[in-house]
């Protein structure tokens, strides 16, 4: 596989529930692992080790300031730059960082997915693509409530307390005002296979240019 | 050129002034004229010949009704079977039909654009991609007023009283719901080049298939 100058950025925001998680997967396997860089937002989240068990409760996971942006950008510019990076890996029982890190190599197409991607200028800019995946609120709560149940083993009353405290004020104050800033908008996520292909037909195109 | 058995279908709708028209003549000048068969759902309109001119100033002509869709319809599936068909043309100032139509061959791609071809299900169910093109109400009403001032000689208040009169409940009613059905959503429309170069990359790549 032949690495270009330099690589092309795909962001995938969208809230949660909304598929962009399938979006993801779905350009991955069709276009192949092995041609993309992938980083998930919530790799960066910060360690949060020195902090009291009663501080870390306290922490809102939901909101920019819990990730460390400033690193996924270097990521990202060093993979620019044909530099390979130390993707950190997370802890969300202890909201530690673990000393295990993934080694992403360049490739051609690089693609950041997560909710609060298109919030910060800084991370924004570096975007050849942002892709906005929007489903209605109700039906991301549901999948969101299903997720958390089923492979969480989450309480219904837990779910809804979480998402009423931080997790939709979070979603109407910076993710919801972030989707003004996409070049496409995809409605239901993975479930629009038209919208996938269309993604899928760029970076295929942008492979061979 | 080779016309393959069956050709695709794409939809581009949006409001008044959202840049539809721009991201139209993109695709066809990008992609070709040639391999486009272009049928802009407004050479439809109802011929209203037969309504007195006070008659005539009651029609609304931002209704689906004032548009003859099944006609549409007809030539969209007889393009699809490889026949030739007969665009109409319209007459705006006396709201009839010319007696001059356009001959249109079939072509691998078929490009519909209007403000309501997402409305009727039988129409919307032709469609192998559905773009919207969605804009801010406020940019549109001014693209709308400069174009009527600049182009067709219109003042401020009969351009605003028609916005508001029929051009924005039409536009509440119908198109903006209409927008659920859509593929992908591009906001911004012509200027969204980065959207523009994903639609252009799915038709090569369709036409390549």
């Amino acid at each position: 596989m032949i690495n270009k100058k330099t690589s092309l950025v795909f962001g995938i925001a969208g809230g949660t529930g909304s598929g962009k998680t399938t979006v993801a997967n779905y350009v991955l396997k069709t276009v192949g692992h092995e041609k993309i860089a992938f980083l998930p937002h919530d790799a960066y989240y910060r360690d949060q080790t020195d902090l009291t068990q009663e501080e870390r409760a306290q922490v809102n996971f939901d909101h920019p300031s819990s990730l460390e942006t400033e690193l996924l950008i270097e990521h990202i510019t060093k993979l620019r730059n044909q530099e390979t990076i130390q993707l950190p890996t997370y802890d969300f029982k202890t909201h530690s960082r673990n000393q295990e890190t993934i080694t992403i190599h360049p490739q051609p197409i690089i693609v950041i997915e997560g909710i609060l991607i298109f919030v910060e200028p800084n991370l924004r800019d570096l975007f050849d693509l942002k892709i906005y995946v929007d489903t209605d609120a109700d039906i991301r709560f549901i999948r969101r409530l299903k997720r958390d149940i089923e492979e969480r083993g989450r309480t219904t009353e837990s779910v809804i307390n979480q998402y009423l405290e931080t997790v939709r004020p979070m979603h109407l104050e910076f993710v919801e005002p972030s989707k003004r800033y996409a070049s496409v908008i995809i409605p239901e996520g993975g479930y629009n296979t038209v919208a996938l292909d269309l993604i899928v037909a760029r970076i295929e195109a942008m492979l061979q240019e």
